[in-house]
């Protein structure tokens, strides 16, 4: 098994941690954030452009790909990395939260879930084992356990059956998950209600797993909710296991989610907020489609190192994205995903330096002043 | 003036003309291939791109960028090349294309065009002076003067009438036109009446112009038809000015254009087409989402060393073009324009080494070959 993780140190004032994964595909430094490459590519760039950002890790969707371009395409290949030309590492998730919200689902049971494509209207079923099957033929380096996802707000009981559900999809995926290059991470379950996130947990760390991720946060309940259901449970997962708080977040969030311990994180918000013009700065979010922009010179952010801010101006920029113009996306792309990964290596560097605390009071210090 | 034209030498069996145009913005050898910067970026890429693939001349449309952004904002940058980033040299059409064939016109007068805009309906006058002021705030390298297009079929009437009135802009235009940075073409109409065009031609001359294009073929007419044309009409062209076709053409009309003495061509065909998943290689056109290329592990084009070619499967670039993800029209259009901006380069080869004949006939033989 070439998966491992290393606690390299904690944070003095907070639960912050500074660790490091290790995969075959290469190691990468945590609290890290995982652009989402949900059809085999992170929209609009190409893989060259992560690696001149220094990204080492990406996401795929297992739902997505296994509609398209279909498992055995990607395996004809030998893996997603090659079918794709990326040579670094690779989570997929378990295809349970696309089923849940994007696809028709048609039924649940214990034994799995059918569904419908959302493409095509094709009837599909997901079972623990297939979505395990399906990830080892992607050949991803993380693969998640096939889980019951829950809205908010939700029904205590619903949560509970859910929960149940989960632990034993988690345990029939554990059983049938043989890929000595893979790591399998099990997904922690219980909406908003402590008691059951804590069981979830205890029975996911009786079946074992190399990883364990906090499902079903941030899909609508207050944030400060999301922190207090973190900041009871975390405690309480294991210290030498990275922690993946799955599909978060703001800038904000993760700030805030860093200091309570959490290792992974991944979200859409880079890449489809490029996409409809809101552009991540050290001062705030700014909407380049703003008239105020038609003449301006200056860089994106002015403090930003990335390609785009290096090269075009914020009146170019405000101009490709009015006219639609395909270069509008990619450069808007680059900024906010370069944007993600270096706020995540300034929190790095600050908890490295004990000093996360002050670099979070900076952090929010910035967002104060006028752009 | 910075600019000028040198012929370097012509083909001993075929009317192809090798030369190097000079700009203030660098040097083209010609015969050229423009690719089209519609709005200020060439579809999906950016000048890097273009400068990786050696490009060395764009084309910009005034009428698109009179629109969006405004004359007014790319002024406020000192030229187009700064506001897009890109410091080779720009050719600007008149305009008068896209008044003719995009925009609602309101009424064709001697003195210019009342059109509405095709994105807001606000109505705009183009005059010849106008045409060239606006060019000259954009600071292209080349500006065209404002002519009136022909469709085809047309009335022979009609032809004569807009071949004088093409002349009486293209005498108004060079009137104004005071750029020491700026070449000023003229266009060449006529439908397919020779002497219409000769006549045109003649006059133009007359007036004395940078180089001399020939404007309204390949509208619709039968494909030899323009050739013959062109064969009767390029014979009379100064030899000491470049020439250029506007909205030429396919791979084939360019090899066969070349031999009959045209210096610079453009055309949407290698982003357009890129974009619509019909891809260019040496062995003729391929539509990439073809269900064979599901798991076709080659590049596009073996031959092909182009940043796609190196890089990608036509089984990864399919996936991407039949899921419409962003990298696509990218990855696609980066082929598309290597090919044709490596095919004008073998063309000059090709002329510089008296084998234009023989090179054309590989150029078809290659065409027969099955992929």
């Amino acid at each position: 098994m070439n998966f491992h993780f290393r606690l390299l140190g904690t944070d003095s004032n907070t639960a912050a941690r500074r660790g490091q994964i290790v995969t075959s595909h290469g190691e990468i430094d945590t609290p890290v954030f995982m652009p989402v490459g949900t059809l085999g590519s992170v929209k609009s760039l190409d893989p060259f452009d992560l690696n001149s950002m220094n990204c080492k890790i990406i996401l795929g969707n297992t739902y997505h790909l296994y509609l398209r371009p279909g498992v055995d395409v990607v395996n004809h290949f030998g893996n997603l990395h090659k079918f794709i030309g990326w040579n670094k590492a690779i989570l997929t998730d378990s295809g349970g939260f696309q089923v849940f919200s994007l696809a028709k689902i048609r039924q649940i049971t214990d034994d799995g879930v059918i569904f419908q494509s959302h493409i095509d209207g094709s009837k599909h079923i997901f079972t623990p084992e297939k979505a395990i099957e399906i990830q080892t033929f992607l050949g991803s380096d993380i693969a998640m356990s096939f889980d019951e996802c829950t809205p908010y707000p939700v029904d205590r009981e619903y949560v509970k059956s859910a929960v149940n559900r989960t632990i034993d999809w988690a345990l029939r995926g554990k059983r049938v998950h043989n890929s000595p290059t893979q790591a399998l991470f099990g997904i922690v379950q219980g909406s908003v209600f402590v008691e059951l996130r804590l069981d979830c947990l205890d029975r996911l760390m009786e079946i074992g797993f190399d990883g364990y991720a906090v499902g079903s946060l941030s899909v609508g309940e207050p944030r400060e909710l999301m922190f207090e259901v973190l900041e009871r449970i975390l405690p309480h997962f294991p210290e030498e296991r990275p922690r993946y708080l799955m599909g978060v977040g703001t800038p904000e969030d993760i700030v805030e989610c860093v200091k309570l311990g959490v290792d992974m994180f991944d979200c859409v918000l880079p890449t489809r907020n490029g996409r409809n013009g809101t552009l991540f700065t050290s001062f705030g979010k700014i909407n380049i489609k703003k008239h105020c922009y038609r003449k301006d010179e200056r860089p994106i952010d002015p403090e930003c190192d990335c390609f785009t801010c290096k090269n075009f101006s914020r009146a170019y920029l405000r101009h490709l994205f009015v006219s639609r113009e395909l270069l509008s996306y990619r450069l808007n792309t680059i900024h906010n995903v370069w944007y993600y990964l270096n706020l995540m290596q300034e929190i790095r560097n600050a908890i490295e330096e004990q000093r996360y605390d002050d670099w979070v009071k900076s952090f929010y210090q910035k967002r104060q002043l006028l752009e």
